[in-house]
C-alpha cells in the first residue's frame, strides 16, 4: 500500500519508517494535499503491521503537521506541503490557503505523547470490568467520593494543601467551573475583578453573560490588588501561583490584603491554578487558599496534567456555596460520566500520578531550558523572560518592541503562530513588548529551529522598517 | 465474616448466598441500621470469592432496598429495617428517621440491572487500549465525528429520521442540552412556552434564569397548542412522542399547525424524544423533526436507553445556530470526554444498541402489562392509564379522587413513594385525580405488592375520610 516497504531488522522502529516513507509521498506531491490517508485498520492490514504501529506513525505525521485530523474522521494530508512538483499543480498565485503552522508557539498544551497511555487503558479497563448497577445510575452533582478523597490527599502531597474532602466538586474541567461560579457569585451591580492580562475563556464566560468587569493591572508579581479597594466586587478572579500569562507569583502581603478585602467588602476570590504542579525551581508554591478558606475558591485542573479530553477538574467550595453549586450543577449537566472518575481515583491512589507529573516537570524544565538557551543564541541577553520558572509556556520581553496585530498576522503568515501579551490584556496599552512562547508540546529541535526562525522573521522586519 | 458459610455446590449463586446470609443478618438486628458494610474488595477476600460476586450481592441488596449507598463511600444498612428485637434497640415513639421507602414508584427509572455491562466494558476497554495521542486533545464542541454519524443511522433505522450528522451535536445527557438550549433561545420580552404539566428539570433551568414562562395546557393527546397564538414566544418545548407525564401522542394536526406558528412567529421548536424508544404497541410515532428541520430541535439521551452516568444525550440543530451553540459549548465545559463517545460509536456500529433496546422493550412491556393487571385486581376498571403505551412509567386516572401534597406525604410517610401528576402542573387545580407510577426498574414481585400497598393505604383514608 502506497509503496511501504518495511525492514524488520532496521534500527528504525516500524512505526517510524511509516511515517518516513509517508513524510516523503506527501513532500513529493505522491499524496495530493487534502487527500484522505487510509484508516489505522485499513493501513495495518494493508502493510502488514499492528493498529498501534500505523497509529503511532499517525500522531508523528500530525505532531510534525503533515496530516490534519478531525477526531474520528479520515486524517487528511495539509495544505501546502508539497515541495517538488506533482501532476497538475493548482495555480499558486492566488488560491487563498492559509499559510501551515510550521512553528506552534501555542500555549496550555501539554507533550501528549509522554501521557502513559497503556497504563491508564489498563485503569479504565479495570474500572470498567467492576462498574456496579448503582454506579450506572445518577449519584450526586458532586461526583465521585473517593476521587473527592483522593484528590485531598493529592493536594496535601503536592501542595501541603489541607482540605476537606467534603468541600471539592468534580467539574468538567476548570471551564466548567468557572462558567458555574461566574452564575453562583454573580450580584447585582457587582462587577468581577479580572487580571489583565487574563486568559480569555474567563472574560468571554463573564463576557458574555454581560456582567460587568474590573481589570487590575498585572506587573511582574502578579494582579495589583489596591484598584480593588472602591469597586463593589462579586468576585476576583487570579492566578497567583503562576499568572497566566506573565508568570509572576503574588506576594505574600498582596495575599493578605485580597483576603482582608474579601472580609471587609464581602467577596469571593477565586483562585485558578491551572500550571503550577510545573514548578522547576524550588518548593511549591502556597496556594491563598491555604491562608484563608472561607473566601477561597480553588480552582483544579487535569487537563495539563493529565490530558484535556478526560475533561477532569474539581472546585474547592467554602460550605454557603456548597447547596447553590449542586443545583446549579444539577440542572446544567447532573454529573460527570462515572469512569473516568473511578479510573483517576486509582490512578491518584496508587501514586501514578505523583510519577508521572514528576517526570513531565524534568521534561518540561528541559524544553524550557532549551527555549531559554535558543532565545539568547538569537537574540541575545537583552530579551528577558518574565515570571517564575514553572509552567508551560514563557512571556518574553523584547524592550523597544511593540508587538501589534499585524506583527503577529505576519507572524501566522510565515507559518509561526505565537501570541502577544498586548492580545490578552484589556488596558490599552499595556505590555506590548511582550510575546508569550508555549513550548510544552514542542520537541526539543522544534524549539531551536522555531526559535531561529522568529529571529530571523523579526529581524527581516527590523531591516524592513 | 459475618458468619457467611458459602456452598459451592448449591442450586443458588454465589452472590444469591451472600445477599441472603446479609439480609437475614439485617432483618434480624445483627448487623445495625446505619452500620457499614466492608468494601467488596474486603469482604470478596474474607468470604474467599472474586469482588464482582460480592458487587452483585451488593446490588441486590441495594435494587430491594436493604442497604444504602452514596458514590463509592461504604454501603450502609437502611434505616427501620429491624424486625426482631436487636440489641439496645433505641426508643421507636420518637425518632423522626424518615420511613424507608419500601414501594418506590419514582418515574424514568430504567432496569439497570439489565444493562449489558460485560459487553459495555469490553467495548470500553478497546477504545481506551487504542487511544491516539490525538484522541488525548481537545477536539470540538460538536463531540466525536463517528458517533455524530452513528446517532444518524441509528435515528434512521430506530425512527426513520433522516438526519445530516453535521447537524448532530454530542452533548452530557439532555439536561444539558436544554440548559445550552434555554440561553441560546432566550430574547429580550419573549417567554418559553412548556406544557402544564411538564418535566420538573426543564421548569428549573428556565425559572433560574428568570426567563418568562407560558404555560400550554395538556389534555389526553398532549399540549394544547391554540393557546401560542397571541404570545410572543422565543421557544416552545414540547414532547410530542410520550408527553411527559400524562402520555399523549401529539396529533398530526396540532403538529402542523405548531410548525406553522413557529415559522410565523419565528421562533424555535424543542422537541425532548426522551422514552420513544420504548413503545410497546405498533410503529415508532415520527418525531416533530421529521415535518419541520429547519425550526425544530431534537434532543435525545442515551440515560435511559444505556445508563444515566453515561452522561450521552446529543442535540440536532438548525444551521442558524450551530455556531452559537458551538461558542457556548466552549465556553461551558468544551466537550464530552472522549472515551465514552469512542464506545458508543462502536456500540451502535455493531448494532448492540438495536438488539438491548429490542430486549428492553419487552422486558418494560411485560412490566407495563403486570402493572395494569395488578391496577385492575386492585382497583378494578374504573381506574384507566392515560397516554400511550409507550415508556417507563404511566399516568393513572382516579376518577372522582384528588391527590394534593397531604396524600403525597402520607404515602411517602407509610412507605410508599409516588408522585401525583398535579406536582408537575402550573395550572392550578388541574389533573388533581392523577397519580404517576414509575414501573421501568421494579421487579414483577415489587409491582404486584407494591400497587397492592398503595390500594391499600388509599382504601384506608377512603374508609378513615
Amino acid at each position: 500500500m502506497w509503496g511501504i516497504e518495511l525492514r524488520d531488522k532496521s534500527e528504525i522502529s516500524l512505526a517510524r519508517q511509516i511515517f518516513l516513507t509517508l513524510k516523503q509521498r506527501i513532500l513529493a506531491g505522491q499524496i495530493a494535499q487534502g487527500e484522505a490517508l487510509p484508516s489505522t485498520r485499513e493501513l495495518a492490514k494493508g502493510v502488514g503491521v499492528s493498529r498501534n504501529t500505523v497509529s503511532e506513525a499517525y500522531d508523528m505525521l500530525w505532531t510534525e503537521g503533515f496530516i490534519v485530523s478531525r477526531q474520528g474522521a479520515p486524517s487528511r494530508v495539509a495544505e501546502g506541503l508539497q515541495i517538488t512538483s506533482g501532476n497538475a499543480a493548482p495555480n499558486p498565485e492566488r488560491t487563498k490557503e492559509p499559510t501551515p503552522i510550521l512553528w506552534d508557539f501555542k500555549t496550555g498544551q501539554p507533550d501528549l505523547s509522554l501521557f502513559p497511555r497503556q497504563l491508564w487503558s489498563q485503569m479504565i479497563g479495570q474500572a470498567a470490568s467492576h462498574l456496579s448497577v448503582r454506579q450506572l445510575a445518577y449519584s450526586s452533582p458532586r461526583g465521585y467520593w473517593p476521587l473527592c478523597e483522593e484528590i485531598a490527599h493529592w493536594l496535601l502531597r503536592s501542595r501541603s494543601m489541607e482540605v476537606d474532602p467534603e468541600d471539592i466538586f468534580i467539574t468538567s474541567g476548570a471551564t466548567q467551573a468557572l462558567h458555574l461560579l461566574v452564575d453562583l457569585l454573580y450580584r447585582e451591580g457587582h462587577a468581577f475583578a479580572l487580571e489583565s492580562p487574563s486568559h480569555q475563556g474567563i472574560r468571554t464566560v463573564i463576557g458574555d453573560r454581560g456582567y460587568p468587569l474590573h481589570w487590575m493591572p498585572v506587573d511582574n508579581q502578579g494582579a495589583d490588588i489596591s484598584t480593588l479597594r472602591d469597586q463593589n466586587v462579586a468576585a476576583v478572579y487570579v492566578t497567583p501561583s503562576h499568572q497566566f500569562p506573565l508568570g509572576g507569583i503574588l506576594p505574600a502581603g498582596r495575599r493578605a490584603a485580597l483576603i482582608r478585602l474579601a472580609m471587609a467588602n464581602d467577596f469571593y476570590v477565586i483562585e485558578d491554578d491551572y500550571d503550577s504542579e510545573f514548578r522547576y525551581a524550588v518548593a511549591p508554591v502556597s496556594p491563598i487558599y491555604s491562608m484563608d478558606s472561607s473566601r477561597v475558591i480553588y480552582v483544579g485542573t487535569f487537563s495539563k496534567t493529565l490530558f484535556p479530553a478526560l475533561r477532569l477538574g474539581f472546585a474547592i467550595l467554602p460550605k454557603p456555596l456548597q447547596a447553590r453549586w449542586k443545583h446549579h450543577r444539577m440542572y446544567m449537566d447532573v454529573q460527570n460520566p462515572i469512569l473516568e472518575q473511578i479510573a483517576l481515583a486509582e490512578f491518584l491512589n496508587k501514586r501514578k500520578m505523583d510519577k508521572h507529573v514528576q517526570r513531565m516537570r524534568r521534561v518540561y524544565g528541559e524544553k524550557r531550558n532549551v527555549l531559554l538557551r535558543s532565545v539568547e543564541r538569537s537574540f541575545g541577553s537583552s530579551v528577558q523572560p518574565w515570571g517564575d520558572v514553572s509552567g508551560l509556556h514563557v512571556a518574553l520581553q523584547f524592550p523597544g518592541m511593540e508587538f501589534g496585530e499585524s506583527f503577529i498576522r505576519a507572524c501566522r503568515e510565515a507559518g509561526i503562530r505565537i501570541a502577544s501579551v498586548s492580545q490578552y490584556c484589556s488596558i490599552p496599552g499595556d505590555h506590548q513588548d511582550k510575546l508569550l512562547v508555549g513550548y510544552g508540546h514542542l520537541s526539543h529541535g522544534q524549539i531551536e529551529k522555531g526559535i531561529e526562525a522568529l529571529h530571523e522573521f523579526i529581524a527581516r522586519g527590523v531591516e524592513g522598517s
